[in-house]
């Protein structure tokens, strides 16, 4: 029978809190143990809450350490955990620095701790089977892939200046998402950003609207469509052309209620809300990452995915300041 | 090569001018003559028209003659037909009562003439292509047939008055689609008919909502679900379940355009009128008739469909006045 | 603060498992007991492990009783709650005799204890969400309501020796959701049940094909097309239809993924297990439950309501021995 | 009452033989001939057929002329037709040299003819109403356009040799539906075109698989995403983002029938073959050329249209070429 594992928990934020509770559904997992400087205790009854992470490492000698805290603080947490030998999973994005990156990757592989990164999405049911469709060749050969990705709602200015911007904040998702489903490395870029939205962006140096064209090294080719602000749901499609035909991932609606008039049939929108769209893949993330650590194997999204992907969010922010292709 | 055919046509209605379009289109009429007593002859410069049909006759000599006319009529030029020998198609229905079509049915007989009723559905696309997957046994063994039918509006009381009632005037294409899909004769009735949209159908013993279930020699069990007024346009939708699956035919909707915003996604209604949504049956049907009467082969609809049809009208009829069940 | 409650729980087949499951996560339940005579207690190693549910009764003092054993129980465990006070969920069927679920009545109303019965389609996010349009006339008048509703695969011969006749055990849902959605009580029934997947039910007197035409008093007629074995998946439709339009409940597929060939284009099959697909209504059911326990409220769904589903169950039982319309 | 007009054909391949079944149902044409080099007098008896378009112009002396002849003709007959005061209705492409259409141009303004360019995909019901609803605005502020123009096949290699390329051949309709939809002109155009599924196309310095990214003056961003070889069929899609929502034009199917088994829900694929998909848009750009001409108006698609998308197609080469983004 598996070893039963004490889990620490850094940070209580929206994706804290749904980690939070897939761990304490989770048979493998024996105590979750929290740290989050502001939250009130009695909203956590059953949980040991402590201020700062290194308290609760210290006092609760963790198994394996969630890290759900702001950007900036993910550096110092992980070299931590490379020291102690604990085993972590870290939401995206690790760091905005490419440098920092490598250097986490460098402690993270003298160590032989197992780090798993939040590109939750791959967990997602419908993009997994998708990809397995994939592997099983299913379309033949792959041509072109069309990623629709638009936000339901303009994110808060606030949020904007500390994101790292919109490439390494919200297309960062996709840019790992091609990777999944082409197997290969990009090879070329151009993007197309634009401020359409919200003109005060341009204090944050920032966009709301972009179409990326990304070639890989196996030359398929793959196209993101982005926006900050849909007003008509949160739309996540994707669909992968190949010489058998095409796959197509569609939206997830409210409910299957439609009502026809004399306008026409309206179906109810999509779900508009990513934790919402999303919810099986954030427990099938967590399954995937306990199960790793119970038999030490190999983190199926590793920080080299995240450099990866963060590589591209760079080349970008390159393509779009240069206004120019960028070839690797 | 094929002898081109002279054709006369009687009445110019909705269903009558869809009759001339479409002869005047085909390569296999020479000629067509019309008879219309009140039409005016600027509006149809190309054709000769006639004020009785008797003249259209005598003056023209047709080979095959098109009845557009009301009801009441058709007897006595059927009839006068089949002295003739002129070959006839005829719109739906031939007559309201059973014992004037058998009748028919025995002069046609005697006469050798061809004779083609307008149950114009059979040779709609879609609902072909259904026939031609069942008899294929795409579906196995069929259990269970659903036709939705429900007019994109209220007729008016004048049609009302001279339509023979719901059954014998709309559901009757429901009922030949029955026959037509299961390829059995029924062995029982029973109908559920209200006045639910219009009190004023009191006046005429009609009724304007029904929900008819047939049951078959072969056990097949057809529901017909009937209205004469929704306000979502033109439904004509048919369901046939079996051991194998399900196939739908779906409504046609007015384009392929759907538009999303917050409130949902919604797509155009179905087009709204039978003329439009049933346009390729009537092509189809005339092709069929000129194509039968070439080769001198069987009618593929012949009064025997007209007067099976109308009886289970008849008996729809009954079971609605005694609200029982009827046994055959 | 509420009070927290203590459970019992009777039976651990599929049903009592999932109410397991659902109470577990319940903030308001405090403790879970459980009888059931042939479960291994380690694979319920959190619970306490009865074999009468007498023994639990006494030994535990539960504030409720959730009784998902075999319908034959029922009556002897809802008299003894009758006299013990104790709230009481209880699975449908409650009974297969309309007498004995009458005196059960009695017993209830004299004791003052709630009970709500396993009804849970009313609790369906898509059912309910149906339910709030027709209330705030979405529809106008409403006319005709279409349940189609087929089962996945055909059950076991055992099962169908107990489980009362398909009316009783499977179409006993529709009667209820037809007599929620309409708001009203039947006047007339008429249902023509069929033999045509498998011959042995003849030994069981049971049917495994129907369609039925409820009348309502407020002369909303509902059409149940039923089948015990759909190859292409659990379907669960319904439709209504009213002065204004109409909505569709369509089913819930596997996901939301297509992939399009030479062939056409094909979407997943619908969820093919009544667990699955209902799986949010178990949920919701047992919420409102407890929020009605906690402040003494009225059952949404009451013995009246098992009383009248079943009462409409005898009466297509009758329609399909006569083979006549019932008229009440 | 309007003058019936004389019309000349040039050219009965595919598209000539659709020009000449709308001439010929058309009311306002009084008579049609024929210039078709090698076809058979016996397969349109119906009509006067020369061997040259010179003859046919001084034996008919036509008001109208549709040229339908192979690319490389064109510009010799227009410029006789502007010599000669001739009307035309010109296929695309008018000529894959941009200095020639220029000098084209020039003729046309001073002989005062009237020219329409056979873009015809603006005359499609669907495309026109999605036209219409961007007019009115019924999305607000457009961000941003998809359109995903696949072929249903592979085309000759000898097609290939004289098709300009697949960007003058098959993308000039998705520039030209560019500019319609989005009123502007470019600004930027980036493009990666590749050979992925025929590396003969090397030999012929053409791709078959290309996604391009027009920025227009406007701001608008549009993506087309090609492929010369859909197996499922022909596919022919737009999606419009706005600030109000997103408009979807969707695929046509051969029917309305899908079959629900097993495996899932299947589709009939899209029609496969552009003179079926945008049957109904070949009429309308006749008709509205007819009315053009009888009214002496300006065209609704002019060689300024035609100009401009051979104009992009030039820069989509040159980016192909130059592997960069072209700014104008």
């Amino acid at each position: 029978m598996n070893k039963r594992l004490k889990a620490g928990l850094i940070g209580l934020g929206r994706i804290g809190n749904i980690h939070l509770q897939n761990l304490s559904r989770h048979p493998d997992v024996e105590k979750i143990s929290i740290c989050a400087p502001s939250a009130k205790r009695e909203s956590y009854p059953r949980f040991q809450l402590y201020r700062t992470y290194q308290e609760l490492i210290q006092k609760e000698n963790p198994d394996i350490l969630f890290i759900c805290s702001p950007t900036p603080t993910h550096y110092e947490i992980i070299a931590e955990c490379c020291q102690l030998g604990i085993d972590v999973f870290c939401e995206k994005p690790i760091d905005l620095d490419l440098g920092r990156i490598q250097e986490l990757k460098k402690y993270i592989d003298e160590s032989g701790i197992i780090l798993q990164v939040g590109f939750n999405r791959r967990f997602d049911p419908d993009f997994s089977s998708l990809k397995n469709s994939l592997e099983e060749k299913a379309l033949g050969k792959i041509y072109q892939i069309t990623i629709t990705s638009r936000d339901p709602g303009f994110p808060s200015l606030d949020y904007i200046a500390s994101s790292g911007g919109m490439f390494m904040d919200m297309t960062i998702h996709d840019f790992d998402m091609c990777r999944f489903l082409t197997g290969s490395e990009i090879s070329e870029i151009y993007t197309k950003g634009q401020i359409r939205i919200n003109q005060e962006l341009t204090k944050y140096n920032d966009i709301d609207t972009a179409t990326t064209i990304l070639t890989f090294q196996n030359e398929i080719t793959t196209t993101i469509i982005n926006s900050r602000d849909a007003i008509y749901g949160y739309d996540q499609r994707i669909e992968v052309f190949g010489s058998k035909g095409l796959i197509t991932v569609d939206n997830h609606r409210i409910n299957n209620i439609s009502i026809a008039d004399y306008d026409g049939k309206k179906a109810n929108r999509p779900v508009s809300f990513f934790l919402e769209r999303y919810a099986l893949s954030y427990i099938a993330e967590v399954d995937e990452f306990i199960k790793t650590i119970l038999r030490r194997g190999k983190p199926s999204v590793s920080i080299d995915d995240a450099l990866k992907a963060t590589e591209i969010a760079v080349y970008a922010n390159q393509s779009l300041a240069l206004k120019k292709v960028i070839k690797l």
